[in-house]
């Protein structure tokens, strides 16, 4: 059972008790009820018996939470690891901000949509404070209020959204984000390129399959949108439409478009020639490999885009991005005109990393259990862009007097959805079978005798003092096979076995827990004998 | 300036700000509310102008959080590493828990004090939740949520009090708590002496002056009150002001118990002798280091004491640890009568550690500004405790039933004070002038003439892939010496620098950024000769 579980169950109980009132409130068949409740109950065995007692109340975590327990633990910082070292390798710095932020600091910041989702803290006299909902804007707080006009930093930590949880699919109310971002003013494309590289670079460490990062550029979407009549009001609600065409068919977001949008029906068309353009090539010319430089011209070859100026500045810059990614080695970047990344402050270059064949080819059937907690579909595992006003807004947020002192502070930054990642992880190593260690413990003292407790806690201390991750049982007495069973399933490599003979003739007995070899070695040649030992482990 | 200086001068403005509004009230001197409103207005001036801009939010982290800044950041994780290296040297795993709980697991865990302080979230429909106070209570909640009986495990996590911040001693309302703890069914004292020998581990690596741990147990102070006159339903009020000794003189700790908890003066006089056990014998035999077991039998040779069943287990008991404590080279323990931790759910052992000299020796004055931010007088960095019955609580909170079912999981632990140890050692390393590095950045590629940009990433992407942290200009032509400059500041040892000549001849110039030594090195031998070099610096 994997650690979500219990959560995972309650919730889904509760959306099952759900179901089933409003069935009844609907009258439905009264077979279809029954089978509904009888699956509810077989739900509710597995949460044990304690969670079904009368008056007692259920210990849970909040809804959309969980609890990450050692082995989760170990598959996280894994993943973190990861991530933190591309980052220092990259030469960031690192800042941490409060979980909780001024509300009015947040306010404003997420649209219509995300605003909803911000969790406020009770007003117990004092300020209104609210949960930071992602890390840009604390990071474009921390820059205004602090003058900061020049940092290259990463950031993990957690963020709230009070979403509709989907925790079978990694979507949870309290997650990580590592946010990576570079602020000042600097050269076209540049700091682009090395928020490429990084996730070019972590997507490769973690070797969870192919991964492709998609790339466009705002002044391509605006002025896309622009020769098929949509105005820059109009600019968000197009993207939210033509955001969804790795999910849905063209023919159901040019419906969209035509009935919700208000475009028309020739001016849908064209724009679905512009946005399925590589879907296009790829079909006409069976290279799935297509340059982007190519790609990009192609867009050009339209007459109503290539008369528009800020496109082809679009163009122009991401050629220069392709450029520079082809130097870096980044081979994973594909110029993508339907990637259409809503959110409001992006000014630039915009790109969204997705893993489409993670965990393809692993039958999750054949593992006789639904896989719970598993990512079914995995959509993106990073994204990012380019921002340049955000820090500005802070510094100067209204009025004439603000825009004469404005003074921009350009970023650009990537995201990783790192909970999709350790989801994707989790899976595969328990698919794989892989043994998930939760302790860094080297070496267990155990004793095969009694009374020896003194003896091993004097050995334990020698061993602490030398830098050895050591442990030994906290009884006076404890069973040798209880001791070695214990090395067994924590796979702590090497057991010193105390005993009254080895200790009259000053020696301990070294025992390899895997091949069970066993040795004595004289007390004084311990530590280096250890050290020899581990290292060639 | 320190990192916290902008949230510590807003709230000083603030509260100088109330003071002279309630001296205007109070209609007091007008000379003295002039003198007040110049100091503070002294003050509002080291915000710089942005803060005083008419019509404009003041951006600011909420009261009694702070950010951290990549200095602060440094020794953050500096002081972690020696923290978790020490969990891990002993065999724990990790876990982590939500930032909030349901409400109704928080409630009533902290006494009426306690739970003033918690921060709630507001209700928008679902869940009442509150944030977490300590990592305590949901450890325990995890425990019996999940019905674990037998774990090793340390929490590394913020937590939340709106308690009346005093962030220039290091008291915040977010900060870090380090738990260790360790649950299960072991033999007598085992666990406590490995909690006492992780503190003394970590107190003596982050090399802060010397500390001692005081030593206490329930029992001693439940049986040393009842000899007393004080029952059971007194234990917390009489401990709470026992345990100001350490802060205030004897006389008027007596006085509080007479007036206040309703003790008579000869029953007083007698505590005093108990509790000033330590003090009384140190001034008697002028022996600082008097051992713990001679002192342990001082106090079994009152009469009232000797008789008390429950004492005498305390003292055996500790005797016990202080034995095994010999055992693991903790010279650090004392025992103290007068340590009087409050927490309800204490039920053996309890210790605390205090750095009494840290930052003795330091005139703070010689700097030649007010030291904000630095810890004047430091209390305790570590405390914990025995507690066997908070995890019960929670699998059968209430009723004669629970009771019969009820399962016991002892716990015992150690809670590290780390913004403490974070401003001590922040405060040592500005003080000694230690330079602070915020990134790892091993290799800088700099180039000294233009048009030199690709071959400065070409070459960084080579030193990425072999896993270098490398850096270069965000800059098509930057100039050398602020290249060089960049460097010097980030204290980053050495520079690559790419010139046409260089490049005809097959070679890259390598800088020793301290000595200013060059030497060119051919491009084929360039990752061995800077692996070489590094790991020699």
């Amino acid at each position: 059972m994997i650690e979500a579980d219990v959560q995972v169950l309650q919730d889904e109980i509760k959306a099952m008790g759900d179901e089933i009132r409003s069935l009844k409130a609907e009258k439905a068949d009264a077979a279809l009820i029954k089978e509904k409740i009888a699956a509810m109950l077989e739900k509710k065995k597995l949460l044990g018996d304690g969670q079904t007692d009368q008056g007692k109340f259920v210990l849970k975590t909040a809804k959309g939470t969980r609890d990450y327990g050692p082995k989760s633990m170990a598959v996280r910082e894994t993943v973190l690891k990861i991530v933190t070292d591309a980052f220092k390798r990259h030469g960031a710095e690192t800042i941490d901000t409060p979980v909780f932020e001024l509300r009015e600091v947040l306010m404003g910041k997420y649209g219509e949509e995300g605003g909803k989702l911000v969790y406020d803290l009770q007003d117990q006299g004092g300020e209104l404070l609210s949960l930071r909902y992602d890390l840009t804007v604390p990071f474009a707080r921390y820059l205004a209020m602090n003058k900061i006009t020049n940092i290259k930093r990463y950031h993990i930590a957690k963020v709230y959204r009070r979403d509709q949880p989907v925790m079978t699919r990694g979507r949870y109310r309290e997650f990580y984000q590592c946010d990576f971002d570079i602020a000042g003013q600097y050269d076209l494309m540049i700091p682009e390129a090395e928020c490429l590289k990084i996730v070019d670079e972590v997507l490769s460490k973690l070797e969870i399959g192919e991964f492709i990062v998609k790339l466009n550029h705002r002044f391509i979407l605006e002025g896309m949108f622009a020769a098929c009549g949509a105005g820059s009001d109009q600019f968000k609600t197009v993207c939210s439409s033509v955001d969804k065409l790795d999910k849905q068919p063209w023919i159901e977001i040019e419906e969209e478009l035509i009935k919700e949008k208000g475009l028309t029906k020739e001016n849908t068309e064209k724009l679905g020639q512009f946005v399925r353009l590589r879907e296009s090539q790829l079909l006409i010319e069976f290279n799935p490999s297509m340059g982007n430089v190519e790609l990009l011209d192609k867009l050009m070859e339209f007459e109503e885009l290539a008369k528009n100026a800020r496109l082809k500045k679009g163009v122009e810059e991401l050629k220069v991005l392709v450029n520079y990614c082809s130097l870096f080695g980044v081979n994973s970047v594909r110029f993508d005109p339907s990637l259409a990344r809503g959110l409001d402050y992006y000014t630039g270059a915009i790109y969204e990393a997705a893993v489409p064949k993670a965990l393809e080819g692993i039958n999750l059937e054949t593992n006789g259990e639904e896989q719970k907690g598993l990512p079914v579909g995995v959509g993106s595992v990073a994204a990012g862009g380019r921002y340049d006003e955000l820090v500005g807004n802070f510094m100067a947020p209204s009025g004439a007097k603000g825009k004469e002192k404005r003074q921009d502070v350009p970023c650009v930054g990537i995201s990783f959805g790192i909970e999709r990642l350790f989801a994707i992880m989790e899976a595969k190593m328990q698919i794989e079978q892989l043994p998930v260690r939760t302790t860094e413990t080297e070496i267990f003292i155990a004793s095969a005798q009694k009374n020896l407790l003194q003896e091993r806690m004097k050995l334990c201390k020698t061993l602490w003092d030398e830098g050895f991750k050591a442990e030994f049982a906290y009884k006076a007495n404890p069973k040798l096979l209880t001791q070695l069973q214990y090395c067994e399933d924590r796979l702590i490599p090497l057991v010193l076995i105390v005993g009254e003979r080895e200790l009259q003739e000053g020696v301990v007995k070294l025992r390899n827990v895997k091949t069970r070899a066993e040795q004595d070695i004289p007390l004084n040649e311990l530590v280096p004998t250890l050290r020899a030992t581990l290292s060639s482990l």
